[in-house]
């Protein structure tokens, strides 16, 4: 059978093997990103016209991309309607875009770590990833400058609030200094923020976008995180320069998205009703992070270093003796505790050992104690293993 | 700003503009393929339970994977649920497919006519397009013997029932025939069938991949012309060696299919419901079809050659006189007629003038012989200035 040259770069199912473990009951998992069930909020369907049954633009519902533009420019994004995309969840603006600017040996920029999801796909149609070491409070910007000043990536994807699988947000210095190199190099920008919404302590600046001056973007968001993934809407925005092909490009891949979960967003963005949905879902995730926050000084003080996330779905644990972290996985899943090993985050994941991205929001909070007790066991036996 | 080369393929929005221009209200449409919205049929939303708002398995839900496996055999097609991939509607497996098999200058093969948006994704993908001849019963077949003997496509892209434009339904003898050269030859064969179920006469052979002794084969079919399109679910079914990378690349390109679509058509497939609604939908348009055919031999009778469709949604209409069907577009649209040219369902277009894609499902009866005596004017009236 001759597959396409692509297929060769399609991934190994490792995540899918671990999401598919973490799916046993008796699993204590900190694997998935799965918003918790019960904060997902009770929809109404009986006032859906039946005209959302039929065929629907490419482009998406005009209410919907009109209400998507108010919100964008409450951020402070310069944008209307037209230039509004809704998409079947934002992965799909990494597909549409891999395919506006991807031919095999294309540079483009990731943060490292970046979102496994993203850097699969991009690779997938054969990127050749240059990579940004993160910090604390965003990119290195030296070694930004140094990789723009040495390639000419087709872009830069960045995450700059609540990153998968990090939790970096970036400080407004670094969101001010990256948007002047992006514009000074003219690299376009592809900001993804799904989890700006689920912000727990301090509110969170403007996107990177609002700040370029001259480069060309696309800002992607999803619902997914704040009200129902299952819909599969997401939405993108981009300068005119871009919109038109990523339009033609989402008609050759699915002609529209599903009108149902279209109708069913406009019912929730912007009402009151979903502030209010909004705030009980921080709170919940704000529970959930601080009581991990203590199960982890207890289980992992002497194992691995972090910083508390102040949003976003995960906690981004550096061991503070590295190993390659899918080496525990076996006798971690035998112990019935899954978690996401960190190489896989990486463009170069062998250069990369001892992260791992703990979700918080899915496990129950009194499993959450003994998950993590037997997790730092298999993490401690691994280590007297190497060191034997 | 560096596009990848594909985007140098992105073929112009000539259809986008027909489409657009056949929203006016004013207009009389024979240009779409949307079902009738009086057909549409009420769906009920009240029993779905939450946690279809809840991520879900790239594959799909697994009893609407059964029920299509089930109704899959019925027609004689060996599967079972593990080889049925949900996707957001049958176009995102022709997005799929490109991605498996196509690299810039791999050969497929295809009917002349095609399905033009499958042509689209094809081309953007770099395929060199290998044509093969429609006949009133199915392909030639010494064509595509030709064809066979001297490439060595990746697959062969085929709509054997109610083929979009041309209406075609491939006769028992020809789906043996074609079965037996794909397996000779050890051809991929990629079977689409939106139309299946809209039958007015006689009823269907069954699928050509239930005809296959070696080939490997992707199978794929939609709810969008039975159901509500709107709702974007459609699926396709692989044989054992293709099915793993089409999970990877669906997973890629947008996680899952939404699930309150999904959901929703597992409430009508296989139930008493479901063959109630498509007696009506085949009764109701049988009556369109029929009034086509009589508001057609008088328009057109000295005009075009054409055979009745016994299903699907469209005439194919061969001008006596060939000429540049694109050319007509203007001067229909300012009598406010529109139509689809049949030139772009062509891979060689400038090859194959003198044919008209005439839909008969969306416009109402009404209006049927005044828009029928007007395009018959326009063409009348390019053929005599042609002429002069």
């Amino acid at each position: 059978m001759a597959f396409s040259e692509r297929i060769s770069r399609l991934k190994s199912s490792l995540i899918r093997e671990i999401l598919a473990a973490a799916q046993r009951p008796e699993v204590m998992s900190f694997a998935g990103g799965l918003p918790a069930e019960p904060m997902l909020p009770k929809v109404e369907w009986a006032d859906m016209p039946l005209s959302m049954g039929q065929y629907g633009m490419s482009e998406g519902e005009p209410a919907l991309r009109e209400a998507i533009a108010a919100d964008a420019r409450s951020l402070g994004i310069d944008c209307d309607a037209s230039q509004v995309l809704i998409v079947s969840g934002s992965q799909q603006t990494l597909d549409l875009a891999s395919k506006l600017f991807i031919d095999p040996g294309t540079e483009i920029l990731l943060e490292a770590p970046t979102y496994l999801a993203a850097l699969q796909s991009f690779q997938l149609f054969g990127a050749d990833c240059l990579s940004v070491p993160q910090e604390a409070d965003g990119p290195q910007l030296d070694a930004l400058r140094q990789r723009l000043e040495q390639h000419k990536p087709a872009f830069a994807y960045l995450i700059p609030t609540f990153q998968n699988p990090s939790a970096v947000r970036y400080s407004e210095a670094k969101r001010d200094a990256v948007a002047a190199l992006l514009d000074e190099f003219g690299v376009t920008l592809i900001e993804d923020e799904p989890y700006r919404e689920l912000v727990f302590d301090a509110g969170s600046a403007t996107p990177i976008v609002s700040r370029l001056k001259k480069a060309s973007w696309i800002y992607t968001g999803t619902v997914s995180k704040t009200l129902l993934p299952g819909l599969r809407v997401g939405f993108l925005i981009a300068t005119p320069d871009l919109f038109p092909h990523l339009l033609r490009l989402k008609q050759s891949a699915d002609l529209h998205t599903n009108r149902v979960g279209q109708w069913q967003a406009l019912q929730w963005l912007g009402t009151e009703k979903y502030k209010s949905h909004l705030a009980e879902l921080r709170d919940f995730y704000r529970v959930r992070r601080d009581a991990m926050q203590v199960a982890l000084e207890e289980h992992f003080a002497d194992l691995a270093d972090w910083n508390v996330p102040q949003g976003g779905l995960f906690f981004w644990l550096t061991l503070k003796q590295p190993l390659d972290t899918r080496t525990l996985l076996d006798a971690a899943l035998k112990e019935n505790v899954a978690f996401m090993p960190g190489e896989p985050f990486f463009a170069q994941p062998e250069d990369n050992p001892g992260y791992l991205r703990l979700n918080f929001s899915h496990i129950s909070p009194d499993r959450l104690g003994e998950g993590l007790s037997r997790l730092a066991n298999v993490i401690r036996q691994a280590q007297l293993e190497k060191a034997a």
